[in-house]
């Protein structure tokens, strides 16, 4: 049962490698009677030619790297890591490409898998997302030649592909939908501080705040897990003058916020509205049900997908946007 | 940038592809003085031993693959997968090994994947989950000769290396719970009806039940989504006499049950008491917070791991038991 080899059928043949080698990829080296056996002994074994043979041969591995950081708490809670896996999952495999799946939360060790990956051939390309402030991913992949995307980018990244996020459109609709529900004390949760789109979109959502209403958000720093937004929130509470109405940067910080809301004293939405920056089951099911942004993650992976594909295959990679996100409105959300 | 091939090294050198390849793997066939110079030229141009090399020499593609048979809607909701692959790829690049992941609901593409990785040397082994009713699967790898580790089964399957769940055991204090708090009149909503572990939990809760309490259990089929365990609760509260509690085969299904109680109609846990077979944040975060099992999917999937790598190094696969599950009673289980 075991997969026949080049080694097997030299053997059987009774010449070297180098010959089936020859014989197997049309090369010259071997005579015709040797090469027909060659040809006879290898259909007869039912070898295939390899992904292995085909990589060293026309220097693609056929597969695709991604390398998910984020912490192992969240793995299993953030749907936002799956959905786009799936997303870019799908696409590539229409394309006949694998995905390489690698799951960390430390940038050494993403930065060691790149250059394995790479070094070893079992990759053809990269898909990066959460760029970090000071981040040494961009200029790893350029050193090392990798074709990569760069995932929900606030503008271009020079050398590499970039996937935009119009982080704009978005502050703009989150802050404007708490102004005319009458909110001037607004405060902003965050995502960890490492990551360039948490900075990026604080900066937008205070300039945004200040805009269209002329008030500086308070901000706290929640690191997306559910212990992180309750300590986040807490602080929040226990500021003077208190906040009315939070933005958290996801899901899982919002939800815990409203799950908790007895034990941390405060009546949702009555005295705090409470808005996510991602949507999910998680944002439909508590009650009050929490007022999100609504975006397809598996649109966006799968345009990851074709971009790098793209890029792999002329050497030439188009930045582009993502799709849009669209205000839900529900229940943790009313007037100040 | 691009990576060196052993077709630049031979052109530098002005020598042959297979010389080249000889001298790279310290095999005869050229002079001591051509190796130097290949050596020299190899080192210079920063090649590195690839893995399709290795692969090709040493029959290994140092990668295993998990292809995950979920509808589509599940991928991004239910938290079950991701911690599975979570706890899967931690243990693998702790051994060098990669994983090849793909996402499917069709069991003809899932098929067709493993036939075209193992043809084309991608991974070295597979881990099934998910059984199926009838199952081509454990026939078409025990044909090809993939090792393979079968995740969470009820007992031992030929010719492929078993990791079992102890059904009855959780069945028993999900029901032995349940009784103890005066409910006769209980339901199961269970997952597909085509999953072997969803038939064997449903025979397993019925036999316990009638062993338990001599009474007979509800059944209906949820398909482990949101709508469809909406659908299966709204059959069960149409049923006369109406079932007083609920086990749920996931969190996905409870959750959606409790958070739309209003909708139904049904008061929780005063009129219908709901436990899950599964816990999660989902189960945390409702209202009332729902009775679950917990279990740690992440060390299970570590174990998968393990016994998968020890299967492909020495050919010999040790069925083993998964984690025990333990009851979280919370706010959704009440007296009937």
């Amino acid at each position: 049962m075991k997969r026949p080899t080049i080694i097997d059928i030299a053997r059987e043949v009774g010449v070297s490698k180098a010959a089936v080698s020859y014989a197997l990829n049309g090369k010259g080296g071997v005579s015709p009677e040797t090469r027909e056996r060659i040809l006879d002994v290898a259909a007869a074994l039912g070898w295939r030619a390899s992904t292995a043979a085909r990589a060293l041969s026309s220097d693609r591995a056929a597969s695709v790297g991604v390398v998910l950081a984020r912490p192992p708490e969240l793995l299993g809670t953030e749907p936002f890591l799956m959905r786009l896996v799936a997303g870019l999952e799908r696409t590539l495999s229409a394309y006949g490409v694998s995905l390489q799946l690698a799951l960390t939360s430390d940038t050494e060790t993403e930065l060691a898998t790149y250059r394995q990956w790479w070094a070893e051939r079992r990759i053809d390309g990269v898909v990066l997302t959460d760029l970090r402030t000071a981040d040494p991913r961009p200029g790893l992949v350029r050193e090392l030649g990798v074709p990569a995307v760069l995932f929900g980018t606030a503008g271009p990244v020079p050398g590499i592909t970039a996937l935009r996020s119009d982080d704009e459109r978005t502050a703009r609709s989150a802050v404007a939908h708490l102004v005319e529900l009458g909110h001037r004390r607004i405060a902003h949760v965050q995502g960890p501080d490492n990551l360039r789109h948490t900075l990026r979109r604080a900066a937008v959502l205070g300039d945004t705040a200040h805009e269209l209403a002329g008030i500086e958000l308070h901000r706290e720093v929640g690191g997306y897990t559910e212990d992180g937004g309750l300590r986040a929130t807490r602080r929040l509470l226990a500021a003077r003058p208190r906040p009315t109405a939070v933005i958290y940067d996801n899901d899982v910080m919002a939800v815990a916020a409203v799950a908790h809301a007895d034990e941390l004293g405060v009546r949702i939405p009555a005295e705090l509205s409470v808005l996510a920056w991602e949507d999910s089951m998680l944002c439909r099911v508590v009650r009050p049900a929490v007022t999100a942004f609504d975006h397809d993650v598996t649109a966006d992976g799968a345009q990851a997908a074709r971009v790098l594909l793209e890029l792999i295959e002329t050497g030439v990679g188009v930045d582009g946007d993502l799709g849009d996100r669209t205000l839900v409105v529900r229940s943790s959300t009313g007037p100040a």
